[in-house]
């Protein structure tokens, strides 16, 4: 698929070149908007005025909508004031206010100088809702039925009123006072004998959200009853937009982009594709969390201070350090990374916590048991006999196995713990995933790890 | 939200105890089948049956697909032949085909003795795709109109045929041989006049997968062209079935949960929530790679063993080592999660290494000399002045800055290029994350801390 596009591109700029405008009308007419999208932002130059001129009428707002801002823009700057009042009659309002949002000043007060003033209203509205609300991804171009309608008079006004909606599909029952009353859908009409009333079919038991609504708890509804599109309601109930499942996976794909930046100890950054952030800012949204792990690791550093003259007399403890510290970090993130993602998917709550905990308990010793099984048969095998290490004793090794077992212990407890108490206190507990659970990890692991070999070995 | 449904749950059990049926239906008349499921996945028990047996007949059916496969079990067991019958023929076939994946033997056999001839032809069809593969998810339910039918005829039969359907909204178009020719929505055509024939507005450039395309891939499309359905076409281009975007949304989720679990060294398990899995299940889904994480870690033990005698002098060396790894795992990370990412949104491919990885040595570099700083001044006043160790000297600090520069540069490219090859060679990249990452710059971190103390200290 990503082939046919790439080499269709190339077939598209020499037709372009050599003006083969006949042509390429031919061509752009087969394809989807989207794929017409990905090729505006690849030759963007001043060729793509011509190029989208080309395009069939219904075709070009649809391929303008798919475009990244930065080609929208470059576009805007060479089409015409009717040719751009054209692409904003057909897009759809909820598109219009996210690009205005990504858009500089001056190419703003363009777009809405071309708009009509009902649409400007609605853009200004839109506009105000905070980042990330139900308002703010919500379009304002809905079907609205009245309940005394019949299934026929609905069908009619569906008909006459359809173009312009973004869905059609789920229709909307509100009273004179725009008040939500119910919802019903197209193929309820459909089905419906003629002369049945809305009131009489329409379901009653509407699921709303308010726009203030977070985003993030729209598409959690939209998925967990298999939505089309959800109805957003103002302060006073009154019907003032719907959110469709189209905005709602674009919702649910960027919350789980952050989720996993946020476990990599990365500042969330979902607006932009990897290659088109600047370094700067890859910088800025990567620095602070490794500065702050950085100097949590002095704690570390001054655990290992504290035990020198032991570890003097005793070197080769030193060489499991890094075994104990890594694998205490993995265990660790396997119960923080489960949890989270068990937390977000509203798999677990709060109240969950002691079955939770006493799962990874049970989960840990296996783990500890078996890792410290193999972890004895490997330092006496291979780093004594095979690599003829004779300062790994069996004391050694029992401390390292010893050792072993209770970091995992720890890690899964704190690793289930951290995440769940970051939730409740109304933290996002993404930010409790690996790295934040291997510094805490690496402290226990070794204090525990020169406690045991003091007393042990006697240092 | 969660707080009405268990509120509510305690009510509706109360009301069960006392025989109170008739405002146990008024209840269940008002709630969403998904909230219905909830409450007899916690009940569940003898009084089930009961309760079940007082739903309005068409949300029974609803229902009982929303419920887990513990409580369809139970349930089964308790229905009559005839009730069986009336949710199977109210089910969609592919919400069967998921339900007897996940069913024993005996209760597979009841289900298809229910099942009408044509519907069990149809499942067992469905039953041998493989898994993960858009044959195994799409339903066989679809409305499909010829090529010379008019608008009125078209609408007429989607009314006369549309209650079983999964989706009116979207039509296919077939001639007589099964060939998929075009797609049209029902929005076009209650939009056209009466008598424009559907040959002539179909959308003839149909985006179509085959039975055995990945369902990851499936759901990419649908979520890149904003479809609400996918037409499914076998070997000879016959039309067999759609994928709906309900179906897709679940794959999407569970490809992000897929890859988080992966990143985290866990064998992913998408099929049972978390608490529904035993704890064998979850050992084993986590043992195999903390094993080889484990003893991987004997290079890095290695490395430090042929290092001994140099640390033997110099102890205050080993207090920096968690500290070396952590930053190194940290930043290779961030780079490796970033990345794996990118590559699964498709916002990178492979033949973007070469930018890929001049991004990241000079987002390493801002980063490398950012930490070095940092760290310089934190040693000199922290762990030498602060703390008073005498043993943290001025050339202690730089090998430590030096090697941490030279640490996060390495572990950025590692980081980067690692996800991208395993990519490229046809393995998930999603493996290439933290934990194999922090094996490899360990030991890489580790080797070149000891080269510069070596040499600057003259160990």
């Amino acid at each position: 698929m990503e082939t046919n596009v790439i080499s269709l591109q190339e077939t598209i700029k020499n037709l372009l070149k050599n003006k083969k405008y006949a042509t390429l009308r031919d061509i752009l007419t087969t394809m989807n908007p989207v794929d017409i999208a990905a090729i505006f932002e690849e030759i963007q130059n001043e060729k793509m005025p011509v190029l989208y001129r080309l395009l069939p009428k219904d075709t070009a707002a649809d391929a303008f909508v798919e475009m990244d801002e930065e080609t929208q823009e470059f576009l805007i700057h060479s089409l015409s004031d009717t040719e751009l009042k054209e692409v904003l009659d057909d897009m759809f309002l909820d598109d219009v206010v996210d690009m205005i949002e990504e858009m500089p000043a001056n190419v703003v007060k363009r777009i809405l100088r071309q708009s009509t003033p009902e649409d400007r209203k609605q853009i200004n509205m839109l506009l105000k809702f905070p980042e990330d609300s139900a308002g703010s991804i919500m379009t304002t171009e809905l079907v609205i039925l009245r309940p005394d309608m019949t299934a026929e008079e609905a069908i009619k006004r569906i008909r006459r009123t359809g173009v312009d909606k973004e869905t059609i599909y789920t229709c909307y029952v509100a009273d004179n006072l725009s008040k939500l009353r119910g919802i019903i859908t197209i193929k309820d009409l459909l089905l419906a004998e003629d002369d049945t009333k809305v009131c009489d079919m329409m379901d009653t038991n509407v699921i709303s959200v308010t726009t203030l609504t977070d985003q993030e708890e729209v598409a959690e509804i939209i998925k967990k009853y298999d939505f089309l599109a959800l109805p957003v309601v103002d302060q006073e109930n009154r019907l003032v937009g719907i959110v469709t499942i189209d905005d709602a996976v674009d919702v649910m794909q960027e919350e789980a982009t952050e989720d996993i930046q946020k476990m990599a100890a990365i500042t969330p950054n979902t607006d932009t594709p990897y290659l088109k952030i600047g370094i700067f800012d890859t910088w800025k949204s990567r620095i602070p969390w490794l500065l702050l792990l950085m100097i949590s690791a002095t704690f570390t550093g001054m655990i290992i201070s504290s035990f020198e003259s032991a570890l003097a007399s005793s070197v080769v403890l030193t060489a499991f350090i890094p075994m104990l510290m890594d694998t205490g970090g993995n265990t660790g993130s396997q119960s923080s990374v489960t949890i989270i993602r068990a937390l977000s998917l509203n798999e677990i709550q709060f109240k969950d916590i002691l079955k939770v905990i006493w799962k990874e308990i049970r989960v840990a010793c296996l783990c500890g048991v078996a890792l410290s099984a193999v972890a004895f048969l490997k330092i006496m095998l291979v780093d004594r006999l095979l690599l003829g290490n004779v300062a790994v004793t069996v004391p050694v090794a029992i401390i390292v196995c010893l050792t072993l077992a209770i970091t995992v212990v720890v890690a899964k407890i704190i690793g289930c713990c951290l995440p769940m108490f970051a939730n409740k206190l109304g933290f996002d507990p993404a930010v409790m995933a690996s790295p934040f659970i291997t510094t805490i990890v690496d402290a226990v692991s070794l204090a525990v790890y020169f406690m045991i070999a003091t007393n042990i070995l006697g240092l």
